[in-house]
C-alpha cells in the first residue's frame, strides 16, 4: 500500500563535514537499494529546497517506519506521512 | 516538467446537489481525459479526506494553470503547487 | 493495521435541524456497527469539543477511506489521519 | 480518567551519545513499568516520526504531570495533552 | 480538579437577533448557576474580544464536557481546554 | 488590574546545570515573594509541560513588565500576555 | 495607560449595504469622538487592508473593553490587543 | 517606491454571477489602466491559484492604499503588502 | 511616510555577556539618536516581552532598511514591517 | 519560464565571521553573474529583513534547483518557490 512522504533535511552547520558526507553517501546507497526493491516507488526533489517528495509501497505503517527510521539522515529530517489510496478517477495501473 | 499538486475540495453545503453532482461528473471526465493525455501523470486520494495528491507533467507553469483553472471544481478547491525536479538518487525513468 | 484519526465536526448553523438530527442518528448507528465489527477500535470524545479521537484497525488506507468517506457527517468533518505502528516499548497485546 | 498525550522527541545532536543512550534506556524502563501499572494505557509509534501517541489513565492532571515530568526524556520532548471522556457512541468497556 | 478553558464566541450575523438574545440570556443564567455551584471557579473577559478565560473545578474531563457541551452558546464557540495542576511554587490554597 | 500570562520555559540543554539550578531556585523565591505581595494572584502548572498559567494583579502594563522582565528565567521563557477585565456574568469578588 | 490594538474589519458580503453604511458612519462618529477625548490616541490605516493599527490611552483593560465592544463594527472585527509600557530608550513625552 | 503585493481572490459562491462578472471586467479595466500609468509595474498569476503577485511603483503607502482599496474586487481579496528596496547586488535599472 | 515596525530581540544565551552588553548600549545610543532626528517617531515596549512596537517616519522603504539593518541588534531581531497611511477618520496632525 | 522565489537568510551567530564574509562575497558574485545572464531577472530586498524577493527566468524546475542549491548561502536560507505564469490582464512584455 502507498504512503506519501515529505522529507526536509536540516543538517546542523556544526556537524563535522566528514560526518555529514558519510551520512549523505550512506543515505544515497540506501535510497538506491530501496528504490530497486520497489519499496521506495517515487522520489522527487522539491525545487529550491533540500527536501524530497516520495511515495513508498510497503506492507503497512510498521514497514514504513522501519524503513524511514533506519535512514542515515533520519535524525536530521522533518518527515510528514500521508496514507494514500486509489483515486476513483485514477487510470494508471501502478497508482495503487 | 513535473509539478506536485495538492487539491482539497470544499463544496459549500448550500450548493444545490444537482449542481454539485454535475460539477463532479464533469470533473471526473476531465480528469480521465487529462490522465489519458499524459498531462495528469499521477492521481492519488489522501485517505480520509476529500482531497488528492497529483503529479502533472506539463510544458510549464502556464499550461499547469490553464489545466487547473479550467477544472470544474476549481472554484471550490484549495490548491498547493510545488515544482519538482529529478532527485540525484532517483532511479525510475519516469520520475523526471 | 492501525490508524489514528481525529474528527472535528462543524455542522453549519443553517442546516435544517431535522436534517442534522437524522445525520447524527445515522452516524451513531454506523459508529456502533463499525465498533462491533472491530474496525473502529477506539472512540473517545475530546472534552469540551464536538470532536473525537479514534483508532481504526483496517486492512489499509483504502479501507480506511471507504469507511470515513461513507460516514454521514463526513461532509461536515475536518479529519486528520496518522498511521500508527507498534511502539518498541509497548506491552499491550492489542496495541498492534 | 483518560488523557491523550502526543510526545515528540527531539534530542540535540550535540548531546553525547552515551548520555542519550542512557536516557533512552531509562525511558524505556519507565515506560514498561508505567504500562504494567496500568497508568500508561496505550502507547503507539507514529509511523515515520520519533514521536508517540499515548493514552494515560490517571487520577487527574496532577498525577499526569508527575508522570510526564519525571520521564527521562521530558526535557527533550514537545508534549501535547488532551483530556478525553467517554464518547456517547462508544461501546468498548475500557474506553472510559 | 482544575481545567483552564478559553471560549471564543462567534455568532453568525444571519442568526435572528431574537434567537441570539435568548441564547445569551440563557447562557448568562447557566454561567451564574455554575459559578454559584463552584464548578465554574473563575470567569474573566479578555479585553477587546468576545471571549473569556475560565477555570473550572470539576470531577474530571467527563463532567467538564457535560458542562461545556450543554452551554447554550456551545455550537457557536471555539473552545480550548488545558488541564491544570498545582504549581510547586504556588501558595494560594484554592489554586488546586 | 488583571493580566493573564502564559510562561513556557525552555532552558537550553547546554546551560551548565548549576547555573540552571540557581536560576530555578531564585525564580522560586521571587515567585513566592510576588504571590505573598498579592501581585502574582494565581499560579498554575499546565499538566505535562514546563509551563504555567498565571494571573497578575498590578497597577498596569509597566509594573507587569518590571515584574516579568526581572524574573531570573525571563531570558528562557516565551511569554504571552492577555489583559483581562471583569466578565459581566462573573460573581466572584476577586475576579476583578 | 497604553494598549496597542489591531482591528481587521470583515463585513459579510450579504449584509445589506444600507446597514453596512450606517454602521460605518456611526463607527466614524465614534472614532472621532474617542480621539477628541484622548482615549483613542493614535489611529493609522494599514496600507492595502481594511484594517487599522491604534493606540488607546485608557484607565485599564476594563475601559478598553467597554470602548472596543461598543464600537458599531465590533461584531465584524478581529481584534488583537497588546499592552504597552514605556520603553527605557524612549524620549517622546507622550509615548507613556 | 516599490511595494510587493500578493492578492488572493475569494468570490463567495452565492454572489450572483452577473455581479461577479461585472466586478471582474471592471477590475481588468482598472488593472490595464494602472499598468499603463506605470503604477502597477508587474503583474503575474500564481500558477494554479486565483491569485496574483504584483509590484507597485507609487509615491508611498497612501497612494498604494488608494489604489488597492479602489479595486473592484478589493472586498473579496486577501492582500499582503511588503515594502521593497534596492538590493545591494541588484543590477537591473528598474528594480528600484 | 510612516512604517509600523515590530522588533523581537532574541540574543543567543551563548553570546558572551560583554558582547551582548556592548551591543545593547550601542543600540540604545542609536535609538536615542534616531528618535531625536525624528526618524524613529514612536517607541514602545510590549509588556512582558523583549520586544518593541515602533513607528518610523522615513522617506521610504530604502531609508527604513538602511536604518533597521544598521541597528547593532539587527542580527538578533525578528522584524515585521507594515506600511501605514492616514486613516480617513484620524484627527491627530502627526499621525501622517 | 518564471518562478517567484523568496529567500530568507539566517547565518548562525557562531559561524566564524571570516567564513560568513567569504560566503557573502561569493554569493554576491554569483548573484551578479546570474543577473547578467538573465536567469535571475529581478532581485529586491524586503525592507527591514535579511531577505529578498526574486524572479528567476529558467528552463524549468531543474535549472531553478541547480541555481538555487549552488548558491553559497543555500545552507543558511529558507527558500519558498512559487511558479508564475502570465496574468491575463498583464501588459508588460517581459512579465512572461
Amino acid at each position: 500500500m502507498l504512503f506519501h512522504v515529505e522529507m526536509t533535511v536540516n543538517i546542523p552547520h556544526d556537524l563535522p563535514s566528514q560526518v555529514a558526507n558519510e551520512l549523505k553517501a550512506t543515505e544515497r546507497e540506501r535510497a538506491l537499494e530501496l528504490q530497486r526493491s520497489g519499496k521506495w516507488r517515487h522520489l522527487w526533489r522539491m525545487a529550491g529546497r533540500y527536501a524530497n517528495v516520495s511515495v513508498f509501497d510497503v506492507s503497512g505503517p510498521s514497514e514504513l517506519h522501519e524503513i524511514l527510521s533506519a535512514l542515515p539522515l533520519f535524525p536530521f529530517m522533518a518527515i510528514k506521512v500521508t496514507p494514500l489510496c486509489r483515486h476513483p478517477s485514477a487510470i494508471r495501473e501502478d497508482d495503487t
